[in-house]
């Protein structure tokens, strides 16, 4: 069994992409004195200067994960694809190597093909902001958040604590889950969220083409249900290119709900029209309570 | 011409319904001293004792429209198309009957045959909030939002002009449209919205009793995406009811586009899905600024 000889007090951690994730996650471990150092890996000099003016050290040479403990692969998922098999050939025996991706499953296949001495995990924090980029970072960005951990064959029971204790840290709370599991739930409770706001936003503006008021009619409901439209195209086109079947799948349900939503309203049912009605109703004000 | 023997200075307003819509308007209207007057009609005791703790005048009687100059119908569509006949024999001569109703051509069809005398405009604030009831209510709600203004073939100049005098004094932009074009395009930008958030929600829950893990994945996209499916069942099976024809074009439509991003997704066309979702994103950003 791997033993890593440091703690997350001692760890030496490099976050490699300091977009929304990468940023927050160096802001808040920096904010709560999480461990002995952080540096910021990234390949933008402009990105890099926003850090250094948050306090963060930073460099754009990957060869600094050489010095790390703990490399946070924090980019959009293709390029941690990619990344992986430089990191593995750059970090010390016994480091860890975790990925902060959206989807994980081709993630997870990728880790386990690192060298054998190299500790793996794969993560996914469940949350966001539609905005990108390290000027949308923020330390608060995990708390109270669900942190999916998805271990591999070779993740020793210290990695996983050691995770787990960094997610605490950033008051998130851990859920060790399948990567296969994670990508059908994701697609269905984040993947299609998004899918859902991006058609939204292409049948409105079907109808504003031919009707000019039609965005001027658009209230707080709209805004709301199309928020997830504005996100970073590149990041979201890598996580549904990389949970395809799943997303899929989750869209075909929800375009036969539609329908039969549509079928109900045109046959003018209107008990089936409540129903579903009042079952969504009720579950999703069990799920957040809002004012 | 029908020449209005009052201004909105010295009228005296009754709105029937102190939901969260015409409960705001009684709150907006009364901060601004707009008017001589304001009288809340509710049948609900509960609903009339906390209008009266923020200082609304309160009755549970209908026939208190007899000594209105405008009386504001705020409550859900199809009670709103009941009520028109009952207002219009107790009005006073050239009083003006005005409707905040979520949907227009049915109701202006019922206001056309109010007595002659009788002076009508339909309405149709475009705000709102998932949370129902004078508790909800506002007085700020209609700052910035556009007010649609739906006048019938009887709606006099003077009428108009008084209604958009009464929008502008709650901080609303007057917006004079056709009925049937308000329709079409509200089943679009505001009904398929809510449609579309409760089948998010019903797909999510049928996912969640598979497994137990669903609901504890999701994050701020589920929860904006799936908001409105929390708002009050009874005043949007109304809304859908009364339009039945234009929202299920606007769902069929949304459906067809969520299948065309399950084909680009399952057949891998990157190209197709950057296309819709870039497009999507530029207009969304545009239309909305957020931080």
């Amino acid at each position: 069994m791997t033993e890593p000889g440091f703690s997350l007090q001692n760890a030496n951690v490099a976050i490699i992409g300091l977009g929304l994730m990468g940023g927050s996650l160096a802001l808040a471990l920096r904010e709560k004195n999480a461990c002995a150092k952080i540096i910021g890996v990234d390949h933008d000099e402009t990105t890099r200067a926003q850090a250094l003016a948050r306090g963060i050290e930073t460099t754009g040479e990957l060869d600094a994960v050489a010095r790390a403990d703990l490399v946070i692969l924090a980019t959009p998922v293709r390029t941690i694809i990619r990344l992986i098999p430089q990191i593995g050939a750059r970090v010390r025996p016994n480091a860890i190597v975790m990925d902060l991706g959206s989807t994980k499953r081709e993630i997870v296949a990728v880790l386990e093909r690192l060298p054998a001495q190299v500790q793996a995990i794969g993560a996914h924090p469940m949350c966001g902001k539609e905005r990108a980029g390290f000027t949308a970072a923020d330390a608060n960005l995990f708390r109270n958040a669900t942190f999916a951990l998805t271990p591999i064959a070779r993740t020793s029971p210290q990695t996983l604590a050691f995770t787990q204790s960094l997610i605490e840290n950033v008051g998130a709370h851990p859920l060790v889950i399948d990567a296969d599991r994670h990508d059908q739930i994701v697609a269905a409770i984040s993947h299609l969220p998004y899918v859902i706001a991006v058609a939204l936003m292409h049948t409105a503006s079907a109808y504003a083409r031919k009707d000019d008021l039609t965005f001027t009619l658009a209230a707080s409901g709209f805004r709301d249900t199309s928020r997830l439209a504005a996100s970073d195209v590149d990041m979201l086109l890598d996580v549904l290119m990389t949970n395809r079947d799943y997303v899929a799948d989750a869209i075909r349900a929800s375009a036969q709900n539609l329908d039969t939503l549509a079928d109900a309203i045109e046959r003018g049912d209107e008990n089936a029209l409540r129903k579903i009605s009042l079952g969504a109703a009720k579950k999703r004000r069990a799920m957040f309570v809002e004012v």
